[in-house]
């Protein structure tokens, strides 16, 4: 068994070398990695070398989107056997602490998350992961499917912390990778009138082949006015705001409905944004945030098991392991035309 | 029977006038008004002319916060009668849209609400009134505490918007009649520990005496700093913003817990507020907003009567029906002395 | 214009009469009848004369599921014209107590529904209606599919009573009318496996053909053994019982998994059953009961409209209004052919 | 340091040996216990050596209401001291299975629970236990208080499991400890209206003391009749079974409001019990379990240094070590005067 990882070395520089396979620990399974993806995050450490305060220090593994192969088990693991393909879900909790155990395990102070300083993710041949966090694929899912279940539950979060429901109508700004899981978790929650909004139209194209009712170019109408217009003035139940933009932050209170809620998952670029809270309250609005996902991974399978969503749609590129480089330098330079760049390892 | 009425017949000018008795519908009691509270929603109709896009055309009657005694009752009606103390719930709503019946009526979009333009209030000896909206008191409230049933609902939805629970942490912002009776629900609702924060020492005492657990005076303290220290940086489960200051907003995000909830339910001055959305985000919490109240009348009702919570130490001020102009002025410009100024009519 | 209905004169006695085409009031709307389905209440009236302390006294009409065409409106009525198509929410509820405010109207001690006791229904070519319980058809729904709303927000309504959501695993016992539309909201929230339990295998083929991901034929197959070996020994989501039978309520504890939800829909032929509460208690399970339904029309509209939900595959029979006494009959002696019979009315 | 235990050598059987002092893993702390009260099921073990399918299998320690002083701590305990005084959460559970994760920890099924075959329980002057199990006092809770956490988790969770809320009313059936810890929660969390039922006068007139509205006593009243004309024959928002008693269980649904919720805490004597399901329907009344408790030891500490909750109140025995065996045997012989023993280790 030969284990190569990509280290980021410096800004933008990434290199594959050669390390040793990770040691097992008894509740834990070794993973022979298939594909991984290329999140928004990774490409940000790669390029700014930190998000937040989450600063990379020294070489680093990046990646949180995967699944592959068991190869080995540890000597405490009962559900999972060597063979068993499996999607990681990359954030470990301390289990103990009353986010962990009121199960709200994403606010865990203590959660050790892949790619996150400083701890090291996977894009690499082999991870020895908590056998806890590895999901068993049924053979209907591919390994690919796999690791696009991470952003898949970033979007059916969103829909959990909306409420979507049967009936519910939803704007969605931004149809990025976010934006896109969004939809397709917000149609799989019932969701019968869903608006995505972009300004790049081959991702509303995406959007509307993914099963958008319809799309908004914000580029060339007028979304308040578009929505005004659709819903008799009276906006939408659920506005979901993924692009992390000022402007689309801005204009959630506007095209919700009175009693409605909004969503927001998109970290913006600035931390202060100017916001109309006399809109909000005179329509007792709600804001609800996403940070990460919790509990969703088995819903996830399932549901992409039963053909309730396809998200093999999201994927616009795919690179072997050797050009992870060139995926890397794709997904910033040629922004606009990716949703989602996939690796697959050796 | 004579009935007068206080007619606000420009800005700052307040005149009591001899109008007819109001006719009684069938489904209505007419009642002998008995105290009658200044809200500051009357206060700003008075100085300013309008609220939003509500605007006073002509003379006008101010008043929403009211309770008296029952001297007539419609031929419909059959859970009341003549002698029976009453608080009125200010909103008349249709009953049929989708909000009346979903339990949210408070949404009602053609709600008739008592002193909100086109619609008199009710500085007046009798007003005539759907029954359903007349909440008979028992023995142990008084007419003066029954006045003041309506801006303790707005407290009490707060609390219910901010799901405050047995053991909950609250803090306060704002030590003003509407953050008073925050306070007083978050203690009936179960909150175990409340800080409420001002810039008058006098009205944060008076939070001490309703039964803050702590109290700061923002003028000499740093909140932020305070809080952090109290909670250990972690913040606190709900924060209820009712000083409707840009400010007190602005802090919010910065005193939550961790999937935490912040109550909106000042109407801030200016519509559009810097806020920190990364710092939301990053916790997870969310945004809960107040627009007045829905199925609260008779819970207050109880929660008075069993002595759970004692309204009565809100009001400050009393007067007289003949100096009502008196009064209003006193609220206008003695402000940092006023929590609630209640008018005994005649 | 001649309005005909038809009235029960007596046990199984049914007779179509000419009366007066109904006066309408300013709220009203005037519905010239086009389908109407028959109930299991209505031939329970027919052959009984009573269900519980709802006593038919004299000449009766039945009937409550029902869609039909405005051919004129009352002068308060604003939303909906003559021409429009509509399905009737056939209660009518007092809009004031404490249930119709909270968002729980269907427990409106006051309601006034559509052929039970002493109310009429709608087995006739004319009706007059509250204006805000006649909900617009759109052309793509059919008067047909129309009159197949009402026992459609039954099984809506189960399915909110039991928060089915995406991903849940549900068994439903029951494959008759109810039982079915239970399956087809299941499905719509997000039910991803849904097995179909009945003693008939006509029903379970028509519960496979709706979209079941399996039946059990109980006159053939242990059903607790099937679950148990379906769901490795822990047991499904949310059961729902829609039967109305002894022994399948008793089997709900024994199919439902820890911690989940038990949704009796159907009345049982006696008040008093045996019941193992032991196994309740040991699962912390919990027991949600349906009694009609609220706020669905609206979102069953849309569910069907956008093709989520089929609803037209229930209707096994279809009779002209003049066959009426045979579609009962049809009903009564043919029970295990029959899921639901829709009249035609002329 | 002397370890002595208390051991069920068989039925109704207690002999005090010496025992090693356990040791201590790195996560866990090692307490000398000083207060542990005995449970209906330490009762239950002693005298028929078994609790449905748990079976005690040779010598065994019962007892699991429990507080002492940390007097060692493992090497990875960051958060606890020697000298520190905790009351324990008797359940350590895995951490991991879908229970866990998603706040429901009662429910995992690998629980390992004090005084639940093959674990043993803490009659024993030292234990040690993991540390996230252990929860500090503060100065103003007695250790003796803090052994009654336990019992008062199960009302606390009874009252959430009911949403008991400001302004509901309750019935609770059954006056012995859970159901005075029930009606200390339901108050704590804003019960106005708490009728309390039992036949034992002793404990009813404890009830009044703890804070009830008021009690029946079932042996000379009639329960239904009672509370059918306190509530105008609308029965209450949330009736409690803590009696584990047929009868009481059968009461319920006679006594809940129409929407209302039943909450069962007590485990029958018997599994099977005729219920009637029809008045359940007829209400669209809800049934709720409770096994155990979660997520309650914080919130009730705080309730109790607050003042909020008195809990000892509900300690009419008092024991030393040596004199256990005559605990056990009063709590089983003079049953009618026991609320809650608790045995006082050296």
């Amino acid at each position: 068994m030969i284990n190569r990882a990509a280290f980021m070395t410096g800004l933008n520089k990434l290199e594959i070398r050669e390390v040793p396979v990770p040691e097992l620990k008894a509740s834990e399974v070794l993973v022979k990695l298939d594909y991984v993806g290329i999140c928004g995050s990774d490409v940000h450490y790669l390029e700014h070398g930190k998000i937040g305060d989450f600063v990379v220090n020294g070489d680093f593994i990046l990646g949180h989107e995967c699944a592959g192969t068991i190869v080995a088990v540890g000597s405490d693991v009962r559900q999972l056997k060597t063979g068993d393909r499996v999607a990681l879900e990359p954030g470990a909790t301390c289990g103990k602490c009353e986010f962990c155990i009121s199960g709200r395990y994403n606010l865990c102070p203590d959660v050790q998350f892949l790619a996150t300083p400083p701890f090291h993710g996977c894009f690499a041949n082999y991870i020895a992961f908590p056998a806890n966090l590895a999901f068993k694929l049924p053979d209907s899912i591919s390994n690919k499917e796999g690791a696009l279940i991470e952003p898949l539950s970033v979007g059916m979060h969103a829909a959990k912390q909306g409420s979507v429901t049967l009936g519910s109508s939803v704007v969605i700004l931004g149809a990025g990778c976010i934006g896109l899981t969004a939809l397709l978790a917000s149609k799989a929650y019932g969701a019968l009138d869903i608006t995505v909004v972009d300004v790049i139209q081959k991702r509303l194209d995406k959007a509307l082949e993914l099963g958008a009712t319809r799309v908004i170019n914000a580029a060339q109408e007028d979304v308040l006015e578009q929505i005004s217009e659709l819903t008799g003035g009276e906006g939408v139940d659920i506005v979901m705001e993924t692009a992390g933009a000022v402007r689309t932050t801005q204009q959630t209170p506007h095209l919700v409905k009175r009693g409605g809620t909004i969503v927001l998952v998109g970290m913006p670029p600035q931390d202060i944004i100017e916001f109309n809270f006399a809109k909000l309250l005179s329509k007792e609005a709600e804001i609800k945030t996403v940070f990460r996902y919790r509990n969703i991974y088995p819903q996830a399978i399932k549901a992409i098991a039963e053909g309730v969503i396809d998200v093999s749609g999201i994927v616009t590129h795919e690179y072997g392991f050797d050009d992870i480089a060139e995926a890397f330098d794709v997904n910033i330079n040629r922004k606009n035309e990716v949703v989602k760049i996939v690796v697959k390892i050796d």
